[in-house]
């Protein structure tokens, strides 16, 4: 998984009939890219994230496969993990 | 997923008989890079679009597997984008 | 595979349920970047370690797909790298 | 998919039992990077060609799970696509 | 595939228990970068190699989920390359 950080939200009106309905978020890697990721938690712009990338993302859902490469998996507790690195 | 722009179209009369038959695009990602992408949509060279990669893509399509590692899953709403970020 | 050590812990209160219950280690990878493995080991910070990414790694957990796409596989002995490349 | 052009084959009579015949042909890619892509096309040194990876490569094949990631799906036309872009 | 040239061995005594007996190699690719990979030809440091990546690498073992992402799948012949790129 890649630590991420949530920098905006995608729109898209016209896309493929079998894409979950659910937000799309742009989360800027730790890695400094960028990428969109599904978001089944509705995590906030400014949040860190932990994603998940490739297939095991798709098998999230249920039923026809998801063409859903990335998704956030979980919000990270920010305040643990500095607190674990005193 | 990942952004991209459609930059161009791809021709290729000689292929496996497995590649489902529609438009395979040329775009530019947003990290800089360029792929080849199948489009569903009918997307035109500049518009901006969400690509999926990996087995997840090949998914989209039924029947035997299609040697897809990249496919179009929506037109990003680009006005609706910018006005999230003001 | 790819080589990396252990350089601390990821905390994540809320995230799908469908992620297994173990620990979440960050590690650095040898080519210098940064990413989030599960660990079935029990390793420490500063252990050299063995990750396999993908769909291989969700194949380790049984029941429903685990969202894991990296998992440490084995601790490296150091004294023996060391001793075979003297 | 990524484009890329054959420079060279590559000969390997030690390999693994469940590797299909064929050729085996030496690429250089659009990003500058260099892969090894099974042939089922007959292509030539020179020749551009239309590339898919990962397990969707090994998905061309039928039986036994190929150990093939990167497979030629297309020999590109270059003169149809110059013209597309005067 | 990638090609690649094996540099050492790695040993891991503790390692999950779906972890398939055998050589691991450690491997400089030939883009610079290195990996650890399972070899099941016996290959010697030095030697030429061709690598394949992902679940197909996986799917080169039987029976349940091999947790190896990277699998030595040929010894290159570098006498034959040099010859056909005189």
């Amino acid at each position: 998984m890649i630590k991420g950080r949530v920098i905006g939200k995608i729109w898209s009106s016209r896309r493929v009939d079998t894409m979950p309905s659910g937000a799309l978020l742009e989360v800027e890697t730790s890695g400094g890219g960028c990428l969109i990721a599904f978001d089944p938690l509705g995590c906030n712009t400014g949040e860190a994230v932990l994603i998940t990338q490739g297939s095991v993302a798709a098998g999230y859902f249920s039923g026809k496969v998801a063409p859903v490469d990335a998704l956030i998996i979980g919000s990270i507790d920010e305040d643990l993990q500095k607190k674990s690195k005193n």
